[in-house]
């Protein structure tokens, strides 16, 4: 389990897999991504799995999401509305205040919205517009975004990890579609609780779903992938893709993409 | 009652005061302090009143969260955390996002706890840094600052009416102090449902003030001010020096003062 900063995903994720481990790397991936096609082609090369560490992807709160848009239940999905904001205080040490160590709150924050809209909605939208404020030279605090995706919905994403917000985290989506809309409250950490509404023909319906914690979720996945029970949902294209959109973002932004600054 | 777009606060509460009307301006009173300063120079000259609608300001919570600064209880407050949120959602003819018309977070959310901070620490804070995210020219979808009063606390504003939020209000003040801390949730319409949490010696305690809707609140004053009763709360020195700061904070993150961009 590769839980340092992101500056050190892609060294100690590869040293580890020349060693016959196999990995669950903690995201952001990587710092951009050259180096996430680097520790996919290590894998590749060693043949042990390199999972990302996305927890929320193997609880049933988001198979429940999945479930919803493939089952055309909200119809033609036109807007998505996402937001991931925890308030990060800035202390001696903060990893996510640091640029060189792969900090930002797109980074740590943003990435999740960016990955719930490319697992629903296949893994390359076209970035229409991203803006971020910087209280630091290269350090988002706070990060919007317009995505568009080819014959899906325009999709606006934002995060923000600013000292004015309060200790609760926002972490929201809402699929709006031609016949319902569908909000899902914390899908980040759903066991610390969570709801989601399915507003159908101006009725609303809140429900939950049981589970687990995140990361027991997340570890048995991992347990069933290494048994050859089943094939790693996180990692390979998929990580490489991601931390691409991230790259672009900070682009899109006019920023530089992480590991680019100094 | 002035309750037009804040381009025609200035000519239309001038020419009201001019016939000898009182008049109640809604916030932000004018679309810079130029503006505020003809506007209550006609207030004089009319010998009429002219208030300014911060309508929280005269609700029982604000009167508790002035007490309990006064009273010494919290210590010194070396640190103030606020924000006001509150998705807006961009339609064709939305007033907050035309800048012509006096448009923006900061014009229509960000005032408030500016107005908060000047209320409970004096009128003329320091902006430490500001920033903004521009979604087009000169319009602020999310607005951040730091400022610092003399001799008194560092303080974090933040606003946002940003498409990705969803559609809970967020208005959130925190006084750090050295002796206890005071969280009030729902400072701008605590007739809505509020409360404040007093932390001290890591024991909590939550609680509610008994009050009616803000509007009430604030129609009682303009009534016993008119009447002679009392003096006005806002307005007069306190509108120009906070068009004045939201001016400086439109300045401070490279934007227009509005009524200076077309």
């Amino acid at each position: 389990y590769n839980a340092l900063p992101p500056s050190l995903h892609a060294e100690w994720s590869i040293k580890a897999l020349q060693k016959g481990k196999h990995v669950l790397c903690e995201k952001p991936f990587a710092m951009h991504a050259e180096d996430a096609k680097a520790m996919v082609t290590a894998a590749e090369s060693s043949g042990r799995l390199l999972i990302e560490g996305y927890h929320y992807r193997f609880h049933p709160v988001f198979a429940e999401v999945q479930r919803l848009v493939a089952s055309g239940e909200l119809g033609t999905i036109h807007t998505v509305r996402s937001n991931f904001s925890v308030r990060i205080a800035e202390t001696p040490g903060s990893l996510r205040h640091n640029v060189p160590l792969g900090g930002g709150a797109l980074m740590d924050l943003g990435c999740y919205p960016l990955h719930w809209l490319r697992t629903l909605f296949g893994s390359s939208p076209e970035i229409l517009w991203a803006d971020a404020i910087c209280p630091k030279p290269q350090l988002d605090s706070t990060f919007e975004l317009r995505l568009q995706f080819p014959n899906g919905p325009l999709c606006y994403v934002g995060c923000s990890m600013s000292e004015h917000l309060n200790r609760q985290h926002d972490a929201y989506l809402c699929l709006e579609g031609d016949k319902a809309q569908l909000e899902v409250f914390n899908l980040v950490a759903p066991h610390q609780g969570h709801h989601l509404r399915l507003t159908k023909y101006g009725e609303t319906h809140d429900y939950q779903m049981n589970g687990d914690s995140t990361y027991d979720h997340q570890l048995a996945h991992v347990v069933a992938c290494i048994k050859g029970e089943t094939k790693p949902l996180t990692g390979g294209r998929d990580a490489i893709d991601q931390m691409q959109l991230i790259d672009d973002a900070y682009k899109a932004a006019g920023l530089l993409p992480r590991g680019l600054c100094k």
